[in-house]
């Protein structure tokens, strides 16, 4: 049975453990199709694998399985699990990294992984990918129920996702930078639906006047807001990097105006 | 239908970009083999993304679909072409990167990308990898001809391809490098037909006496001018880093003496 | 027929390279799955590469083909070999990158490739990777025999692998460092069946007073040591990086005292 498991860890690159996993997967269901979304998520990271996951998944096929590595509890009381979501199934640690997976689904169910014959007959205690999260996710895709794998799972972790403080007096969106890509754009947490094109972004005491329809707008190595394509407003600079231009990170403070007498300002 | 995508693009292996397009393209054509031959080009550098396609696309089956995605007019007014030459076919934005395709083919038609039936229904203004080049490559590998992708485009975008200067009477050619490999191996524009064993190479105040055999001719550490793999005369270092020990980059000058007093030389 | 072929080189993924390697194999047996181990093994680092082979390989099925290419010796007398090792077939240049592989297996035969219809038809002096081994590997894929590739190699090279220094009398194991993970994870050449719960570990003149049995044993930023999965003993940090913590590199010393004392120090 041809299926896809897609894998996203903090593995990086330059060591076995993603050949490993592979191989496993490959030893239970020769047919799988393997997909790596990334295994550059910083390590330990849950938000950024969390938010990997979340702008991927929903580009595969309904029914292909996402094994997610970032599992700073490995070994620990944390629980392996397996979800079901809107009939997309989930494998990976119990620490809040299908947190988006949760919100953005209609339904979804979760199941602790307490079966030994779906793991490898020696489980180390610093590598569940390999261990139990490759075998895990192969049985699936030979067909085997998520119901067999443990009990469910009443309660599963979620992270806080902090959403911006919308004023709608003012017309002030207070939002924040969530995710910065290896770009440099700065992907904040201000969904498109509260932009009009004359917004006003104000960002690390710079200002931006409007929202622009693509990167060439501005001329190179200037900054503009943008509606970005993982479905949230970003900061960008043409051909270059908002994060270095800016010198910000993670956290930084987002104010957007969503209206800012747009006749006068167009004209000017 | 098993077809071959591959897939060259700056979007780095970090984030989502890279996935979400695969996902795309195994959601229309399931049995698509997708390989990819870098996604580490440096941001926006047309010439390195044109470059390493020309490296690869030609060690694959005839037939073979290559997607390269560099693009930093992405939502601009620049196009999304398809280019069928010599029976391959590439998908990418008419920005030059496929100039090597063109110089090298013995024929080839170039179509703008029009028709939305071969789109994502939703196209964002900044991931046209995902939303325009990954579906349409995935529908050619189903088949579809080009043709039907939207108009012929007459004059396709090329960069302009430096040639190294020969100047027969002295012996001597005049060329740069065009590449940097991770190794530090330096590849010029200099072809092997310009080479005789006895050639002497001048790069950065340093003079190498002859065009080895193998990077084991010199001691580690030591320069070396070889033919490189890539079809180029490239300056290199045992063991070591040319790049480093030169300390030059890409468009430093390269002068090579075709053949100076051979029999001497051999002696001394 | 469908045959897994794995790669481990230290090509990086920046160039063509391995984009190259792959369009070879595929040419040759289209119905190959190709498994990247790692590509970013450090530039002619052939322990690392053989290391990094050692832990990955046993985990494919039986019959596998892995391809390593870490060459510095390319294009001069060392040799390209296959070797047939307890069922499993293994592609690269005869300087020590399977030694793990003739220390592990219960037996094995190497031979060298001469037979030229197995290579592409022109060879380089500097990319074997491309033009021998991956058209080899593809050939064998395809049931070609070993034997068929050329004469047998009665002595492959092999690394000198140090082993730890077990002085019985003392409950003393001097070991060292061999490999450092991305995680800065500290990998000994120390086995587990020298460890006892109640070991001590000596490193970079720290103590470690136990083997944990799970990184969250300790607070986040502290060193724990614990059986790592490689079947060797890791020093490492919590949610850290033991190779920044404690500034050591491959080589350093670990001094493990085997039992001391252990129900006192289990009551302080």
């Amino acid at each position: 049975m041809k299926s896809i498991i897609t894998l996203t860890t903090d593995f990086g690159l330059k060591d076995h453990y993603v050949g490993a996993m592979k191989g496993v997967i490959l030893s239970i269901n020769p047919e799988a199709v393997i997909v790596d979304i990334t295994h550059e998520v910083p390590p330990q990271d849950v938000f950024c694998g969390a938010f990997t996951l979340r702008n991927a998944y929903g580009y595969f096929l309904r029914g292909a399985i996402h094994v997610v590595v970032v599992d700073p509890g490995v070994g620990s009381e944390r629980k392996p699990i397996v979800a079901e979501a809107d009939g997309n199934l989930f494998v990976g640690p119990d620490n809040g990294v299908f947190t988006f997976v949760y919100l953005e689904s209609s339904h979804y169910r979760v199941f602790e992984i307490t079966t030994p014959r779906f793991m490898l007959s020696k489980i180390s205690s610093t590598f569940h990918g390999r261990d139990i999260f490759a075998p895990v996710a192969s049985y699936l895709s030979l067909g085997v129920p998520i119901t067999e794998m443990g009990k469910e799972v009443e309660d599963p972790v979620r992270l806080h996702i902090r959403k911006p403080e919308v004023k709608e007096k003012e017309k002030e969106v207070l939002g924040e930078v969530i995710y910065i890509d290896s770009f440099g754009n700065l992907i904040t947490n201000i969904s498109p639906d509260l932009l009009t094109p004359y917004s006003k972004v104000f960002i690390g005491k710079r200002a931006i006047d409007r929202i622009a329809k693509s990167y060439t707008e501005v001329e190179p190595g200037e900054l503009l807001a943008i509606e970005g394509s993982s479905g949230f407003l970003e900061v960008s600079v043409n051909r270059g990097s908002a994060a270095k231009k800016l010198d910000v990170k993670v956290g930084e403070k987002v104010l957007l105006f969503k209206a800012l007498k747009s006749k006068e300002r167009e004209s000017t």
